[in-house]
C-alpha cells in the first residue's frame, strides 16, 4: 500500500506568487513529494527552481506537454499535477494532463470559456480522475465550521448574504498614485492572459464558492455593476445575487478600496442566526442565534463540530493563516488519490475539496457578470 | 436679544421612542424649553406627559391644529415646533405648522408622497421659515468629521461607496419565533402608517442621506431588490446605487440580520483614501490614505478637524452617544432660528442640519426603490 | 407628594469639564431642577453661569458656605447639593453642607485624609443624610450587567482581576513635546489642589471602584510601584492587588500611555467564566463560560438582567455614553431623596449609587498605594 | 558550497505538539533536511515517527547519546540539532550535542537551574557553536517590525510595559469541572518534568523574551506573585518589573483566565508613542505616535521596515501564522549555519535568532519571579 503520492507543478517558479505557497502546502502534511515540474517557459529559470527542489535533470520539462507525456509513460510518474500558471493556460494545460491520465488540481478561475470548463469535466469524468479547482478559503477550518453549523441547521434557513472581497492594491490605476504597496502580477489586468474579468475573475468568484460551498446554495442570478474607471478590464463590482431558494444578497468585489488588503468577509443571514468570517483574522467565527449574544468561536476548541476536529492543526489560539488553508485543501486531495491508488473509496470528509463543478460555476459566475454589467446590470440567470 | 427659544412637541408621549430622545437633546444645550405640545390623541397620556414637563394646562392640545393655531397666536408662542408622530402625520403636521407660520423640525420620512415633499418646502420657502428633517446620524462628531475630510479632499474623488444599516429586530416575522428582542412599535409595518416602505423607509433612508452628507454626492439612479418575505412591507433590501459624479455603490438596509441591533456602517472608497463609519461606535473612524496604514480617528483629539471640535462636548474617550447627535442637530437647528429671532444671519455652521432638500431626497430614494424592486431591479432615476 | 426636587452646584462653571456632565445628566430625567449655585469664586464666571441657568440672582452665591447657610434657611431651599470642585474642597464643601442638613453627592476622589472621609461619613449618619460619592462608571449599564452576572454566579468565585484606566495626555511632561492633545485641568498635578496623588487618585482610583462594584469583593492589601518622571505627583502606577477572599489582581493607571484616551478596562476572571468591560466601548459586555465561546452582549436586548432593563434608556445597537452613565447615578440618587422628601423608604435599586463608603474606600486605596510605592512597593494593608 | 543542511530532532513523536510543527516550519525554505531522530524513549512510536519522514532506519535512535555519538562519527552526520522533548531533558540533550560538535536549536525553557543554562553557554562558545533557544514569537515577522520602530526612535524612550499571556484551559485544575478544551500536555504541572514553575515557565517567559526582543531593554528586578490554587506548580502570575533604563511595567501570565487561548500581548509604551502586539492577530501592530491616530500597520505593506520586508512571507491580508514565526526563527538559524559550513560569516540579519543567552535570561526571569512570591512578593534583582 502506497503512503506517499508523486506529483507536479506547471507554473509556480522561484519568483512566482501562488506556486510556492502549493509546495509549502503540500509538505505540511508530508504525503506527496514534487517529483516533476515545468516552472517557466523561461529555462533558466524553470532549472533554478527545479534545482532548488532537487529535482531529476530529465523531470525540469521545457514544456508542458512533454511533461505530460514523459510523466505519463514513466512507472514512477507523478500521481497528480498543480497547475498554477496564469489563467489563460489553465484549460489546455489541465487538458493535456487529463488527456495523459494524470489527475489534476488547477487554480481558479479554471477557464476562460464555460464550455471548456465543461469540457474539461466531462474528459475527467472519461478517464476517472479527481478533478480540484484551489478555491482555497474553503479549506479554512472556520469556513468548514461555518458550513457545518449551516448544515446542522443552527442558522435555519438563509434569507440573506452580504459578502465581499475587497483590495487596495490597484487603486494608482485610478489614483494620481505612487502607493507604494506590493503587487501581484499586472498579468491580471491584460485579457489575453486574465480573460475577461480582472477583479471579478480574481477574487470575486472567491466570494462566490466561499459562499456556496458554506451554504449549500447555488446561484440564480445575478444583476452587476462592474467598473473599469478606463481601464480594459474591471477593477470594482457591485453585484445582486439571487439564489436557488429564493434568497437575496449582495457581493462587493473591489481592487481599489482603500484599507482593505485581502478583505474576503462572509456574512450568512438565516431565520434563525447568522454567521460571520473575516478571512484576515481566519481563526474565529461570530455566530449569533436570533434574540442572543454574538458568539466568537475559536478554532480548535471543544465546542467544535467533529469536522472542524479533523481538519484542526494546532491548538486554539495559535494562529492557522494562509498556507493552512492550501494544506487542508491539500490534506483532501491528497487523501483521496492515495485512496485512489491503493483501490479504496474516499471517504466523505476526503473529498471536501473544491471540484470540477465549483469551477464551472466560477466561469459562469464571471459570465454572468460580466454579461449583466454590460447590459445596464440586467438579472442574468447561471 | 434673546438667548433661548420656546418649543412644542407633536407625538413623542411618555411612553413614545424617540420624542423623549428629542427633549434630552434639546436640554444637552439649554437654549430651548419646551413650552407646549400634543403628544398623544389620547388625551390622558397627552396630559401625563404636558404635566411631567410642567406645561401650562392650556398648552398641552388635545389636538395638532389647534396647537398650531393656538401658539401662532400668543405673544410668547412657540419658535418651533418638533414633530415625532408615526410618518402618517409628518407631511399634515408639518403643513399646519408652517401655515401657521411656524419653524418645522420634523422627523424622518418626511412623507409619504414626493409631491408632499416639494409642496413643504415651497410652503416653508414661501413663508421664511425653517424646515429641518432629523435625519439625525449626520449629527454625529465623527461623521462631521468624515465630511470635512472628504471636503478637504483627503480621500481624493469618491469612487465606490459600501454601506449598510442593519437590524435584527423583526426576524421573527420570517423564523420561527420566540425571539426576546426589544421592538420598535409596531406601526413600522402598516402600510397606511409606515407608508410604502418598512425597512427602506424607516432606516435604508438614513443610509441614503449619511453617505450624501458625508460626500456631498447626490443619487443618480438605484436598483433595488426589496424581500417582503410575506408582509405586507419590505424586511430586507440591497441596492445598486449610482451617484452624479458616476461612481457607484451598494447599500444594504435590513431588519432581519441576526447579529446587527442598529448597524449603521458608511463606507466612503475614493482615489486617494478611504473612511470608516460605524455607528454602534460612533466616536471612532477610520480613515486610510492609500498605500498607508489605517488610522484610527479619536473624537476630541487635537488632530482633527476645525468642524468636529466646534461640535465637539467630551474630551477624548469619553463617549458620546446617540442623545449628543440629536443635541448636535438641535444645537445647530437653534442657533439658525435664535438668529433668526434676533435678526441676525445664521453663519454655515449653524446651518449644518439636514433640511426639507434632504427630506425631499429621503422620499426620492425610497419611492425609487420600492419601482425598482417591482419592476425587477431595473434602475429607476432619482 | 412632591415629584421633582431642587438642587444646588459648587464648582462647575461654564468653563469647567465635569459640572456641566452634572447638569445634562440629571436633565435626563427631569425630576430635579438647579436652583441654586456656587460655581466659582470669581463673581463674573459664576453669574455668567447662573444667570445662564436661569436662577433667581439671591441664589447665585459667592461663597459655598452662604449658599449652605442661606438654602438650609429657605422653605424651597435646595434638597441637595452637588460638589464638582477641585479635590482639595470637597471635604470642607460636603461638611458644610452636611452640617446645614443637606443631602450630598460630591465628585471623588472624596477627600485628601482617610479621617476626613470617615468624619464625613459619620456627620452624614448622625444628620441622617444621603451621601453619594461619584464613582461615575458604575453607573454604566453594562457594569451593572456585570455586577448582576456575578452575583447570579455565572462566572464562579473571582480568581485574577486585571484592570487598567490608561491615558495619555500627560505624556508631555515626559517626552519633548509638542502634542496637541485636549488637556484637562492643570490642577490634578498640583499636590495642594489635588492631594497626595495625580494618576492614582484621578484615575485608578476609579479601578478600584469598578472592580469592587461588579465583584463585591473588598481589597486586603497593594503593593504599588508609582512612577513620577520627576514631577511632583505620580503619572503611572502598576499594582498588585490582594482582595479579601484571596485571589489576586493587577491595577494599572497612566496619563502618559500613548494610544489610550480614557481607557478604563475591567476583566474579572473567575472559576466558571469571565467578564471584560471597556469603558470607551460601553454598550457591549464580553462574557465567557469556560470552555465556551466568548458572548458579546448588547445593553438593551432580551437577554440582560432585569436591572439592566430597568436602568436602560435607548433599544440595544444607539450607543449609550458617559452622559448616560451620570444619569443613572443621578436617577438613584434622585429616587432615593424623592422617597426621602416623601416619607417613603427607598428600594434596593434607588440605593444604586456609589456612597460615602465608596469614597472612604478610594481614598485609603490611594493611600495604600502611595506609601507602598514610597516603601519599595511593599505590601499594604488597606 | 552547500545549499541545504542535515538536522537531527530529540522529542517530537507524532503524537507531540511541537515537534511537528517545527519540522514543517523547516520546510518552509527547503534548506534542511530531517535525517535523524530520537522522537519516543518508546521504540514503536519513535520507528513510526521516523518512518514516516523517511529517514534510514539507522539514524532512528533509541537514545539521545547514542544518536550525539554516531552522528557526530558520521560523515554526512546532522549539522544541528532540534531539541523538542519536556523541558527537565533540554539541559542533558543540549550538553550532550554540544559536546559532540553538534549545534543546537533547544525549546525554551533552556535548562531547571541558572548554572545548568550557563554552562550550555560557555559550552558552546568554547566548542564555537551556535545555540539558538526557540523563544518562537520573537520569529513573528510584525515582532520584528515592532523592534525595528523601536530602535529607530519612533516611541522615543520606554517608559512603561504591560504586557501579558492569557491561557484558559487549566482552570478546571481550580473551578468544578467538565470542561472541554483541548489541553497540552500535562507534564507541565509536574515538577519533576517542567521544573520550579508552571505558569511562568511555560509562557510567562515568552512575555519576558518578547518584550526584551522588541525593546532592547533587560529586567533589572521582579516583585510577583504567583498563584498555584492549591496545585504543586503556579496557575497564574502577577509581576510588577523594572528595567534596566528605570523603567517599570507589569506582566501578567495565566492559564486560568477563561475566554483567553493563547493571548500574548503586548504593549510598549514610550515618551513619543506606543506599539501593541497580539499573538492571535498577528499580522498587524497598532503604532501610535503622540497626540496622533492609531496607526493599523499590516504586514507586506510597503511602509513597513527594511527587515520586515525580508522576512516577509505572503502578500498584505494574506494571514501568516504560528508556523510563519517558527519558520522565521529556522530561517535565520539555518543561514546562520549554512554561512558557517561554508566558511562564511553570518550577517546580522542571519543572526536575528533568540540565542543561548536569551534562554538564560529566561531561566533567570523564571527563578526570580519564583523566588519573590515566596517572600511575599519583595523585589528580586535578576
Ligand atoms: N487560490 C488563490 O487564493 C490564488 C491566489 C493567487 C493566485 N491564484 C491563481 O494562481 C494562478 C497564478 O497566479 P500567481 O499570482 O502565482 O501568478 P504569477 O505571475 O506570480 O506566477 C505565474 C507563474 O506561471 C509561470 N508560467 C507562465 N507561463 C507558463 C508556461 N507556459 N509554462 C509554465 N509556467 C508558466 C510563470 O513563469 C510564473 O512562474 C492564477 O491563475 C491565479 O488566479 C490563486
Ligand atoms: N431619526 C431617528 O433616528 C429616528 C429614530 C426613531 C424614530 N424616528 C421617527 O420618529 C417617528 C416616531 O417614531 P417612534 O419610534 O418614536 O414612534 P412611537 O410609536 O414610539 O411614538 C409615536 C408617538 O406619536 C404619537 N402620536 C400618534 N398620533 C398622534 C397624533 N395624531 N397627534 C399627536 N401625537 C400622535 C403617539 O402617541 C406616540 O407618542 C417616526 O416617524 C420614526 O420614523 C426617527
Ligand atoms: N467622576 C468622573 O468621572 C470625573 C470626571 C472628571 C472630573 N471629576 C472630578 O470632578 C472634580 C472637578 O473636576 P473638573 O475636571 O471639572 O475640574 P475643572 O477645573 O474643570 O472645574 C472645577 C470647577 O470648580 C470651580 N471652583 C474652584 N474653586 C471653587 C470654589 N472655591 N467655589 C466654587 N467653585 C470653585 C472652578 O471655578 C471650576 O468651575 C474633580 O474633583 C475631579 O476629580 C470626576
Ligand atoms: N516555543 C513555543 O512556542 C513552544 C510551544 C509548545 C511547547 N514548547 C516547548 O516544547 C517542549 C515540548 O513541548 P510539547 O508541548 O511538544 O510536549 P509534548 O509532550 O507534546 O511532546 C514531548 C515529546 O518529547 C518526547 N520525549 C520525552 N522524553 C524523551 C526522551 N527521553 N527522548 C526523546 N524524546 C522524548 C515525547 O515522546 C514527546 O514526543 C517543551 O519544552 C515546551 O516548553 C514551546
Amino acid at each position: 500500500m502506497r503512503k506517499t503520492l508523486r506529483y507536479g507543478m506547471v507554473g509556480g517558479d522561484l519568483n512566482a506568487f501562488i506556486g510556492g505557497v502549493h509546495r509549502i502546502a503540500v509538505n505540511f502534511d508530508g504525503r506527496a513529494q514534487l517529483v516533476a515540474g515545468c516552472f517557466n517557459p523561461d529555462m533558466a529559470a524553470n532549472k533554478e527552481c527545479g534545482q532548488f527542489y532537487r529535482l531529476d535533470e530529465d523531470r525540469i520539462y521545457a514544456d508542458y506537454k512533454e511533461m505530460a507525456q514523459k510523466e505519463s509513460e514513466r512507472e514512477d510518474g507523478i500521481d497528480f499535477v498543480s497547475i498554477v500558471t496564469p489563467n489563460f493556460l489553465h484549460y489546455q494545460v489541465a487538458k493535456e494532463f487529463l488527456n495523459h491520465g494524470i489527475n489534476v488540481l488547477c487554480e481558479k478561475p479554471l477557464s476562460f470559456e464555460v464550455g471548456e470548463a465543461e469540457e474539461l469535466k466531462a474528459l475527467a469524468e472519461e478517464k476517472g480522475l479527481y478533478f480540484a479547482v484551489n478555491y482555497s478559503y474553503s479549506g479554512n477550518n472556520m469556513v468548514k465550521e461555518a458550513r457545518e453549523l449551516v448544515k446542522q441547521g443552527v442558522i435555519g434557513d438563509v434569507i440573506n448574504v452580504n459578502a465581499e472581497y475587497l483590495q487596495e492594491y490597484l487603486v494608482d490605476d485610478i489614483g494620481k498614485g505612487d502607493q507604494k504597496m506590493v503587487k501581484l502580477s499586472s498579468w491580471r489586468k491584460d485579457p489575453k492572459v486574465a480573460g475577461i474579468s480582472n477583479c471579478v475573475g480574481d477574487i470575486g468568484t472567491h466570494i462566490e464558492h466561499t459562499v456556496s460551498y458554506i451554504t449549500g446554495l447555488k446561484l440564480k442570478k445575478v444583476a452587476a455593476v462592474l467598473d473599469n474607471y478606463g481601464q480594459p478590464l474591471d477593477l470594482n463590482a457591485n453585484i445582486l445575487v439571487e439564489f436557488d431558494n429564493g434568497a437575496h444578497g449582495v457581493y462587493s468585489s473591489s481592487q481599489v478600496c482603500v484599507g482593505h488588503m485581502n478583505g474576503l468577509v462572509v456574512r450568512i443571514f438565516g431565520t434563525e442566526g447568522a454567521i460571520e468570517w473575516v478571512q484576515e483574522n481566519p481563526n474565529v467565527l461570530s455566530v449569533t442565534l436570533k434574540g442572543q449574544p454574538t458568539q466568537i468561536y475559536n478554532r480548535g476548541m471543544g465546542y467544535v463540530s467533529e469536522r472542524s476536529k479533523e481538519m484542526n492543526r494546532l491548538p486554539s489560539g495559535h494562529p492557522e493563516g494562509l498556507y493552512e488553508a492550501f494544506a487542508n485543501i491539500y490534506k483532501c486531495y491528497i487523501s483521496t488519490i492515495l485512496k485512489k491508488v491503493n483501490g479504496e473509496e474516499p471517504a466523505e470528509g476526503d473529498l471536501d475539496f473544491p471540484t470540477v463543478d465549483d469551477g464551472i460555476a466560477g466561469v459562469k459566475f464571471i459570465h454572468a457578470c460580466v454579461e449583466s454589467s454590460k447590459n445596464n446590470a440586467v438579472w442574468v440567470e447561471i
